[in-house]
């Protein structure tokens, strides 16, 4: 096996480690992942009575629920700069 | 029990019924969930082995990957802005 230049990387979410392989950074790796980790825990205080699936499939929910909002905000800050552009 | 204006939906992600509360639109958070499946879908396609659970910490891994490229994004736009607006 050659270096591929490829990031690998074992991080733990949820209680599960994941073996993670990515062209980004190890501590960006490690930062994403820490982020879903937060998020999942976050959903499980709130209901104890979800199951780790079911926690980590609304943990995606709320995620790309704020990426679409993100979208929109880039849409609206684009709008804004073109008009400044004139 | 009253109308709380809250909106009630039941969407169906990788097979499993959820029944949704939000102040967003029905056919938003149809939207929501019609996304995560989607990602559910190929991560699936792409490792047939992994069980609903890994699924689904892995298509949240991918969103919030995408969010923090967003919000990069956004950073630079509102950069550009500031320096326009001198």
């Amino acid at each position: 096996m050659t270096n591929d230049k490829k990031t690998r990387v074992s991080v733990d979410i949820y209680g599960q480690t994941y073996n993670m392989v990515g062209s980004e950074s190890s501590s960006y790796m490690r930062q994403v992942a820490s982020v879903v980790d937060g998020k999942m825990k976050e959903i499980s205080d709130r209901n104890a009575a979800l199951d780790t699936a079911k926690i980590a499939v609304l943990a995606a929910v709320n995620s790309v629920h704020e990426n679409i909002q993100l979208q929109d905000e880039i849409k609206q800050l684009k709008i804004e700069l073109r008009k400044m552009k004139g």
